[in-house]
């Protein structure tokens, strides 16, 4: 099963975490990561996060932004070892749907995330033109 | 000023929110509506948010699913009556990118949060052609 680090400033992962397992229940094989100031502390705290969660399966952090911080950490981490992944942006669809999907190959696991990510960001919108035409109907 | 109003499950609008805080610094007029199991209690409380946070320029609703209870809570509220919009998929770099066009008109604004947001989940991708060519070129 892939591991997962959850890791962002401040309580974004902790909060996202809680929400997530409100809908799923309990997660397992999971490390929730925060990040307040201390850069060194958060290196640190992510290796040892994937080291937990690490099987043969790999690891793929989700960070809350591409370019900040903990994304940063993490891709550091990532570029010098075999089967870490990470993703930036993250949002509690591809969380959700990352989860039922833990036995596939980690390549293909972020390529879904991702996917999902961008596919379910979206407005309401009233069905205007279904309206429209029923009132032409009339 | 366009209010917002940030909801969903537990505790995903307070992590965000505190989040978002630590690297704007403190946000105006906008309201979080954790979402715990009472959903009139939460239609109560978005209608109250909404009024908080409301101008003459409109609001928008930020919720961690599109098709949640919290979504769909606003997406009521917002289907009879002018100037609420409502988005899902929620994560920080649609929220960071909105901070900052708060006196757009409503519908660009959220045309723009929308696609930050999409365009901002990627994943860490090594420069591998380069190093690859540069590897050739020894």
């Amino acid at each position: 099963m892939i591991g997962i680090v959850l890791t962002g400033h401040g309580s974004f992962p902790s909060g996202m975490m809680e929400s997530v397992e409100l809908i799923t229940g309990k997660v397992k094989q999971i490390e929730v990561v925060p990040f307040e100031e201390d850069k060194d502390k958060l290196e640190s705290e992510i290796n040892q996060a994937i080291e937990n969660v690490n099987t043969d399966s790999g690891v793929v952090c989700f960070a809350d932004l591409a370019g900040g911080t903990p994304f940063n950490v993490c891709s550091t981490i990532a570029a010098t070892r075999d089967n870490i992944r990470v993703v930036g942006g993250t949002n509690s669809p591809m969380l959700l749907s990352g989860m039922f999907q833990r036995e596939l190959v980690i390549d293909k696991f972020v390529e879904s995330v991702l996917k999902e990510g961008k596919d379910n960001i979206k407005q309401f919108e009233m069905k205007q033109k279904q309206a429209s035409s029923e009132e032409d109907g009339i």
